[in-house]
């Protein structure tokens, strides 16, 4: 049996958080509903922020709505506090994602908290969703921003790093992931990163981590982050991606190109890339102005490449 | 100490021989005075084959000429047979390079030799060199293109390329690489591939390998490459490359984006990133028409990085 990876999609949220350009909530969903039959298994959907500083997100409940439509599909959502998450709850989202960045100056510039308030809305967060009935429990995952570097700050010590992802584990949070939100990563700090931040919270707390591909070592750090036992990783259809609040900031990694690094090396995604990579005609119309990133869209599969074949 | 990893640029070679306008001579001159001022310590100047075919390498001996005039640089020259390799001592290049395609379809429209004949060609060149004052002998590689796969063939048995990597040590070459000539490669058969070449022909018969970036692998590539103990990693600068006999065939691995990587991990290559990126200009001034690749010319450097720090 080969090793099952999650490939979880995060454009409709990181992807498109940043453009003027505010895209139809048909569209989303057209795109949503074209992943989720290419096999993606997991959909960040949007985020429940303030709609009149993000209105690109203002359609996010509706979003959730139709994700959970999806056979087998966890429909998870970004919150940057306890408000959002209130929201994200009452939409009925699968897995809820808060974002602490480990650069403070980042985190007050990105959600107006500094670490002590963070953690304080993730304590509030998990008692609000202690209080629902145990089916209606979402996931609560504390993403650790800039834990590779802040283009504000510049270096971010790992001692920060460890110490507030400890302290997530502790207010409640199920789960840290590391985001690479500046593309300051490297293979090797990676699996420095890793290792320290799971000497402290377990392996089990620490499954995923979300890459940017600004400086082209994405699917790199992918590698080194699969090396290290990582089983979930973000990415964008066509490298969408940024931050509002870290100049410098751009794509995720490439959904179909990692889909298809994955599925060279053996392992199991569940996703069909060839219906995958036709998706990308929902976002050229779109929105036409955007660079989209990926190599394998004009490239193809290589000659006689057998996905199946791989993973047996 | 940091382990030093050898970037070979081939650029001048692998970048330039698919393009239609011939880059004056001057161009080329510049490029590599720029990239050995910038301590890239080798640099594949040309090949010497066919000028009539092939009008862009016409100038190669000249090239070679130039680079033996930088200082502690190793000038290296692609010869597709004897003849080239003589044309190439002659010139007084530092290191052959003969490929030696494990696709014999792409072999005999690439260079017009089966295997049979291109191992002749290893046994005449081995004799040619030896017949020289050891002082003059070139280092003689061979390259196993389409190592990893042919856009012709499809798959290519990795038998076949243990085999003919055994075959081509035993006919006189010092060393073999492997090249994904076609961008088929994945980290997975990166690491079985050369380890199934070096139970073959050791492991200080095989210190190189040769990426494109095709789709999107070709820095995950270099790592799990890395990870193998490989040491020297051919790239060009803005991922300029193709093979005009293998259909589908692009950019190798960025030049900049490699240095980046490998400083950033503390891996030493003796590049002046910053010094390289400026020259880019020469390509953009020089072949306006091409697609340049390369992310970190467009993010820069992160914030703080100092490489020296990492080397240390």
């Amino acid at each position: 049996m080969a090793q099952e990876i999650l490939i979880s999609e995060v454009g409709p949220r990181d992807g498109l958080q940043n453009l003027k350009r505010v895209v139809p909530l048909e569209v989303k969903k057209r795109w949503i509903t074209g992943e989720a039959a290419a096999g993606v298994r997991e959909i960040e959907v949007g985020s429940f922020v303030n709609y009149k500083a993000l209105p690109q997100m203002a359609d996010t409940a509706a979003l959730v709505a139709h994700g959970r439509t999806m056979p087998g599909l966890t429909v998870a959502a970004l919150v940057p506090n306890q408000r959002g998450a209130e929201a994200a709850l009452e939409a009925g989202a699968h897995k809820i994602s808060l974002p602490l960045s480990v650069s403070e100056t980042h985190s007050v510039r990105n959600v107006k908290r500094t670490h002590v308030q963070m953690l304080d809305e993730v304590r509030a967060i998990r008692k609000t969703i202690d209080a629902l009935p145990a089916e209606r429990r979402p996931y609560f995952e504390v993403g650790l921003s800039t834990a590779f570097g802040c283009s504000i700050e510049g270096h971010v010590p790992v001692e920060t790093l460890s110490r507030l992802a400890g302290a997530a584990i502790e207010a409640g949070a199920e789960e840290v992931g590391l985001s690479d939100t500046t593309g300051y990563a490297d293979p090797g700090s990676i699996r420095t990163r890793l290792r320290a931040v799971r000497a402290v919270v377990g392996d089990q707390r620490l499954t995923g981590v979300h890459l940017h591909n600004t400086r082209g070592l994405g699917l790199a750090n992918a590698l080194a982050a699969l090396d290290e036992g990582i089983t979930t990783l973000d990415a964008s259809l066509c490298g969408l991606g940024g931050c509002p609040a870290a100049p410098g900031a751009s794509g995720n990694i490439v959904t179909e190109d990692l889909a298809f690094m994955l599925a060279a090396m053996g392992y199991e995604t569940g996703i069909d890339i060839d219906r995958l990579l036709t998706l990308r005609d929902i976002l050229q119309d779109a929105i036409p102005e955007e660079p989209l990133y990926g190599f394998l869209t004009d490239a193809g599969l290589p000659k006689g490449f057998a996905m199946h074949e791989r993973a047996a």
